[in-house]
């Protein structure tokens, strides 16, 4: 229950508890003539229409749930109950009417008399989810409105999760098959105990939970974990129906295996730590790691996105740094790229090494040669993500990290790196690099890294239109502190600009701006917004800021037991802490707009998180950007905040 | 004079700038009834009373100041030039009387006529600052208030600085002698050329800088060396002015040494890089680093604090870690303790192996057992500080760095250290160790050591008040971010107090509050002012915060080429910013005392900077709390802020 309410979100500070119900006995084992059964009104994998569910004769109802005996399909009831039968297929509808939403059902038949036992909103993946709302839509049960409030925007990314590729499934070797309880597809390493699971899966290992059976206390190894097989149980047994509402896939009633804490035997042997692939959606258990397809967007899941985005005030782009990447977010939706990376195309293979001459240059002369080479490839890189977001704005971030990122670590094990190159990233290494040299602080320091920078980025714009493409780049400029930094580089923007318009007779359609991601700049962005045309919030690092906690050292030491223990409620790099951070964006973004009218949006990863979006949109942002595969999530909860 | 408008505080920003005047010419090299000086009204070494110069028969005035020929003591021209004498004695009169300062003249007297070509403000060092406000208040030529308003704040820590120890003296080799031009004493290495002291000294090395004679340009080695030595020059040469200014020992017209920029030769041979001491107050050089002595306050000195103390608002508090620190610190007006930080007991030799086992513990009931060890020997410490300040608050930190920083550094070189200590150190290592596992993170994660350091605060104050001394503790929470945190501590607290109290029948006069050094504690204060009776602003981790620049990566890295630049005006270290950490500090005082009455301190070393007292003193704070050489400057610095 603990866990539950954590993961549900649900804080010691909320006033939700848990309720008992006391009923009269409904017996189920009377006899041939009484049965129980849970049955839900649709099905919960796939959203299809018709009662999807199980009974068993002469059973009470934990018999069905435990999936101790294997339950037989509901249909057969018609057959043999046909009276009870009847009965519960109106008691679906009704229930179905009278909640406007696809209930789980729990029913006993006492010596032939129908009793419901229990109803509830239908837990469903996403794609029931996307599927159920447009089909109660049409069958007009539902607004559009409701249609889209009733979505968990969280859940949507599994929409966009692969699948198994079935010509790869053929020639893998099928070890087992069992109930397909959960669709999509993971590989990992069979882990057949909870406690190892969670340690594995939190240390960022792929881990398939392989148990016999699965209770309430193994839900923290789901979180932990890629995809669930279990030996016993059917479709609603406890593995399935967690397994489904966190849209992860999961087989149950794998008969032919046989389960221990040690690893499995029967139909074949595997062994603890081997690496298997589960595929969800047809039972099939794969030894090794089976490829998997990426899934196509389906017409329901269109649907939804086009009234989200209807209903939304706030705009959605995506963090994206290769055309590849901008190509795929476009896909889902995305308005414009956000926050486009620039130090990723540095560390491709055939950059990383003039990237080290250039960090290795003594002089600003020999710096000066070996930048020229990157802006060539940096300026072919923006005009082929300008061409992708033709006509959508795309935020280019200056150089972030510190220049000893690109270098070996010192020490580092097997590395071939040169003595001078050892030498060097010594001499840049740095006891706190998460607040050190890096952002704006390189661009002042090496300023012919920035100016490299902007110019390839005018370059390729000047490129684009001179072929008719609509680029529209930002420049945006990271970890600024002060208005003196931002000016600095502002000057190199307008003397780039003015050359490149000048030498290509064009008039760009460029901006200038800033991240807003450290405190100061939250504090002081009236007087930021003199020189920047544009704000992005970068509420990752600005989160680490406000709590003073490293992100990763948090996450590796203390704030697993913070959350535990209920010190914080959330975690702040999940959902925005609204208020300490969120004061912060709140007052920033005041502030940048009481100085000029101002395009203002936000590029942490909490772009991608519902509750996140929601306060976005409540503090008048103009945009969130998130990471491709959360674009559906951001434009779906974005929709929901302004319905709300 | 760029070097020197930065240091004078005089920023790009700022409209002030450099006057010419052009005036006729007196011409002192007209014979032997011309000649030219320059005078002192008072004595700029210590504020005697009378004039202070010298004077050159047949000379220009650069003759004099560049120290090529040496001058004679002005006091000579009575005889030699009695009218002109007599004429130059009235008009420092007049001088001082209109500025109601002290004054730094130049004359010429040309064919017996005697010029007055510049008179301004004489640069003294602090002795002779504090002597000459309280004479010039006696003679009831200023009132206190201007007696306290002319004085800069910031140079009274130069009298508490160490004197050379006469008897040591005596056994030392002394290797020249020259002009007293600046008095204290100071080791250091040799250091014959102006970029190396510069290098040398900004690495913390200490530096004496040893030149034939210095220039405008050779003041950033001033600012990077402990003491000067030149062959050259009289005590109104550059090499004296400048020094004396800074407080620093200087000695000048060494005329027995050859000084290269390879090294010293003559008299004696001095190499580069060789350890000397200089005695500015004897004219001294010696061989070796000189035992010195700490000097005791004036009567002066103490007259000019009696004045500050009635005049200023703000209370004047220490960072006193040991019993030692503390007396000392009352001894230069402290009026309480304001940061006792509990860490740097462990550090002691004593402490540091069962620290360490505290910390190799793996389970809690092992840590128990020796914590209770630990605790025995903090309750000590605690009981002899409450005595050293009977009567006052003392602030005492819980445990606030990283576990790690007490054990040996990965990879240390010699380390002694066992496989499993070096093991633990590597399993605790973290990122960003300054916003990593640390304060109440770890007081909350091993809630064992606060525990024990709450009670041993506590029990030292119960022992305190056994044996009738009066004594304050105020328990002060590290590193909070979230009122959750502080409740979690302030259990802690009052179970240890009704445990403390009831065991020892006494009613403890204790109190509980939090340090404000996380920029969450700002924009929350309000709700943490529920929890805490008091709060203590670490400025020094908040500006680390607030800028994302962690001090010793920025100092090391970019700060004084922000500084050079003019990208910052000031040190944010040094002195607190005002608009961006400043005004977190206004928002989290506003919202605590709307929240409650408490009292509110800051405890950076922001606490010892003039500027910055008068930034917390404008905010409405209660109290400064500073190194305890810092104590006179931040009272005065205090008084000012209230006169002014």
């Amino acid at each position: 229950a603990v866990v539950y309410r954590r993961m549900n979100k649900i804080g010691p500070s909320t006033a939700d508890g848990t309720a008992v119900n006391v009923v009269a006995m409904a017996f189920g084992n009377m006899g041939e003539d009484s049965a129980t059964g849970v049955v839900f009104t649709r099905n919960p994998g796939d959203g299809a229409r018709g009662l999807f569910g199980e009974y068993l004769v002469n059973a009470q109802g934990e018999d069905v749930v435990a999936g101790v005996r294997t339950p037989r399909p509901v249909q057969e009831m018609e057959k043999t109950m046909p009276g009870p039968y009847k009965t519960l297929l109106r008691t679906c509808q009704r229930l179905e009417k009278h909640y406007r939403e696809p209930q789980d059902v729990e029913f006993t038949v006492e010596r032939g008399r129908f009793y419901l036992l229990q109803t509830r909103r239908a837990k469903m993946n996403a794609a029931a989810s996307v599927r159920t709302s447009v089909e109660m839509v049409r069958e007009g049960m539902i607004s559009r409105k409701r249609a889209l409030m009733r979505l968990d925007a969280d859940q949507l990314e599994q929409l966009l999760h692969d699948t198994i590729d079935s010509r790869a499934a053929k020639s893998a070797e099928l070890v087992a098959s069992g109930i397909a309880a959960s669709p999509g597809a993971a590989s990992g390493a069979a882990t057949f105990d909870v406690k190892k699971a969670v340690r594995l899966g939190n240390a960022g290992k792929p881990v398939i939970l392989v148990r016999e059976e699965t209770k309430p206390e193994d839900v923290p190894a789901f979180f932990a974990s890629k995809g669930v097989l279990t030996s016993r149980g059917g479709k609603t047994s406890h593995a399935a129906v967690v397994a489904r509402g966190m849209g992860m896939p999961c087989i149950v009633g794998c008969a032919g295996l046989k389960i221990t804490a040690k690893g499995a035997s029967g139909s074949a042997r595997i062994r603890e730590g081997e690496i298997i692939t589960v595929d969800g959606s047809a039972g099939s258990v794969y030894r090794g790691a089976v490829p998997t397809v990426r899934p196509r967007m389906t017409a329901d899941f269109e649907t939804v996105l086009d009234w989200a985005k209807k209903a939304k005030k706030l705009g959605v782009r995506a963090n994206a740094d290769t055309p590849e990447m901008a190509e795929r977010a476009r896909g889902y939706g995305a308005e414009g790229i956000g926050l486009c990376r620039t130090e990723r195309m540095f560390n491709d293979a055939d950059r990383i090494e003039p990237f080290r001459d250039m960090i290795m240059a003594r002089s600003a002369g020999e710096r000066g040669r070996i930048l020229a080479k990157l802006g060539r490839l940096q300026r072919r890189d923006f005009a082929r993500i300008f061409s992708v977001m033709r006509g959508r704005r795309v935020t280019v971030r200056l150089l972030d990290p510190p220049l000893h990122e690109f270098l070996p670590s010192p020490g580092e094990a097997g590395s071939r790196a040169s003595g001078a190159l050892q030498e060097r990233a010594r001499e840049l290494a740095e006891t706190n690099p998460m607040m050190g040299h890096r952002g704006v602080r390189v661009g002042i320091t090496y300023p012919e890294i920035y100016r490299m920078q902007v110019r390839a980025i005018l370059e390729a714009a000047a490129d684009c239109a001179a072929k008719g493409i609509d680029a529209r780049p930002q420049v945006m400029v990271p970890q600024v502190g002060t208005a003196s930094e931002l000016a600095r580089v502002r000057a190199m923007y307008d003397e780039a600009r003015r050359e490149v318009e000048s030498e290509r007779g064009a008039r760009l359609s460029a901006s200038f701006g800033t991240m807003v991601e450290t405190v100061r700049a939250c504090v002081t962005a009236g007087e930021l917004a003199g020189t920047a045309e544009f704000f992005s919030f970068g509420t990752n690092d600005l989160t680490q800021a406000v709590f003073s906690f490293s992100r990763e050292d948090a996450e590796a030491k203390f704030l697993s037991q913070y959350l535990e223990g209920g010190i914080l409620e959330r975690n702040p790099f999940q959902t925005i802490d609204a208020p300490g951070v969120g004061e912060l964006v709140r007052a920033g973004a005041r502030a940048g707009r009481k100085s000029r009218r101002m395009e203002i949006g936000v590029c942490g990863e909490h772009g991608g998180d519902p509750d996140s979006v929601e306060f976005f949109h409540s503090a008048g942002l103009d945009y969130v950007s998130a990471s491709p595969y959360r674009i559906p999530t951001a434009i779906v909860a974005a929709a929901q905040a302004a319905l709300r």
